[in-house]
């Protein structure tokens, strides 16, 4: 089968043997995935990984128990033992020995069939379409911080960047609060989001008079360390600030304001598909208008300058 | 009257005129006035302070309210303006335009006298002596964790630090929590911790196995950046880290850590004294033997000498 295969910062198209499903685990074929922040990253040397890339996903299960035959299928990125502690707790995503799809120890989605326990897959509905499905994983990843954090109707929250993650943060949040304001660099990825009648504000204007903000959630999802420097700058006592970022590089924060001011930093990583599923189902929100570009698989090199082009939002491969 | 002064990093006796009260304001002459680590980051250029330091007193009012005269008191240091939008919220210990004894702009208790706000003002029952007086202020700021966060029973708590603070908040803490783990650089300090039943390490002897915790909060509370270093090595996934500690210096912290592992961190400064006052009050906590030294205030050099070394504790200057 066709994949893409990382290594040594170098992306190539291999051919390699279909992966066989270990026991409960499913064989899937890949219909579409989607390129992420975070596989840019892997890019650069984030996590050091080496295999097929790729964790956002809609699949149709070739093999596995035979409910699951043919079925269209988004699936759970962490991998988890079930054994340890925080398994038993319900915390798989933070399971220790995880291993998780495209990231860490485990084959991804860039490419023609991938495998996953039946336990991490999750039933697309039919009123959703395979490139919304595509939306799934970080969609959940968005909602995530509902889980983790209140945010009232009426509180100020800022979201800091305008790519791919913060456009479906912002969309998800502002069913919820109309009080919402988004700081991007790019005026295209902005307008999309005014267009919804969201606030938004180019960064260097923000920068020029940032007292006027007293937001009690910043949520910073630029992908870049700039972006808590500037939350830093906008915050008022006792924000609370949730990262969204992971970034290779360790960054330098004054932690006495984060103790003078008693900030709250919140980490906020993968979500539950159950709820990014219902909220596509629901139509609530668009994910559509997001997609720059959809490439075969073949076309990876296309689609991945696509990716890192400063005006693209979400890149879609088409796998089989 | 006389003062210890502070000017480009160094602490001089000065006779300087008996301040006078301005409106709404009390003159206090102090009997007792406690050295801080902030008292010390001042001496190394923290906050950029010029005045009289020192801001954990207990004293009696001279001047002031019928009511007051008298009185013994001890006093909040944060002087708000009242009319803000977080003043108005009750929050008067943020209010951006606030001064701070001994702190920011307004002279502390280092001094035979004195003032401060009325409404700072709180009321030293009989039961509590003035050494133990001049706890309420660190000993609030030590309560504060706990309006911040919610601490079970059961849950495993690691406190970093054996100093001043970390005594007084493990004092605290060892009321509500029984699986409480203090780790310090300090054979002494710690035993005093181990003879109230308190599981306490070394922490060379912690960096050995930080496997062997899973704490479900930990406390940073050592006045040190390595503090932190420690507690993002042993912390577990979505464990809280309450920062007690200012320092001049940014910190460099991974965080894609903080990401990954959804940790929270919150910054905790100041707290109620009507809390620190009534834990006094219940004598369910001794601090007096956190007490080093007791230095007339024209001893000061010998009290910041004292202050400073690795194995003292709480340094009192008497000031009248």
């Amino acid at each position: 089968m066709k994949t893409l295969w990382l290594e040594k910062r170098k992306l190539t198209l291999r051919n390699l043997p279909k992966p066989k499903p270990k026991q409960g685990e499913a064989l899937i074929r890949v219909l579409y995935a989607g390129i992420c922040n975070t596989d840019i990253e892997l890019l650069k040397g984030y996590m050091d990984f080496s295999g097929v890339p790729g964790h956002e996903f809609v699949g149709v299960v070739e093999k596995g128990p035979k409910q699951w035959l043919g079925k269209r299928v988004v699936g759970e990125i962490n991998i988890a033992c079930g054994k340890c502690d925080l398994c038993q707790k319900g915390l798989e995503r933070h399971c220790p020995n995880r291993t998780v799809l495209g990231i860490y120890k485990k084959n991804g989605a860039f490419a023609e069939y991938l495998t996953l326990p039946v336990k991490n897959l999750h039933l697309v509905p039919e009123t959703i379409s395979d490139l919304e499905a595509v939306f799934v994983e970080p969609l959940s990843a968005s909602l995530r911080i509902f889980d983790q954090i209140k945010i009232k109707k009426n509180e100020q929250v800022v979201i800091i960047g305008d790519g791919k993650l913060a456009q479906l943060i912002a969309r998800a949040l502002w069913l919820r609060n109309k009080n919402l304001i988004v700081i991007g660099r790019h005026k295209e990825k902005l307008n999309l989001l005014a267009q919804l009648g969201i606030t938004t504000l180019i960064e260097k204007d923000a920068q020029k008079d940032v007292q006027r903000f007293a937001p009690q959630v910043i949520i910073e999802a630029t992908g870049n360390p700039k972006g808590l420097e500037l939350a830093l700058k906008l915050c008022q006592p006792m924000s609370k600030i949730v990262l969204k970022s992971t970034y290779a590089q360790p960054v330098k924060i004054n932690l006495s304001q984060v103790v003078v001011d008693e900030l709250i930093l919140v980490g906020s990583r993968c979500g539950d598909f159950k709820k990014g599923l219902a909220l596509l189902a629901s139509k609530r929100i668009k994910t559509t208008e997001l997609i720059s570009g959809i490439y075969p698989i073949e076309q990876y090199q296309k689609a991945f300058k696509k990716a890192m082009e400063r005006k693209s939002l979400k890149v879609i491969l088409k796998c089989t």
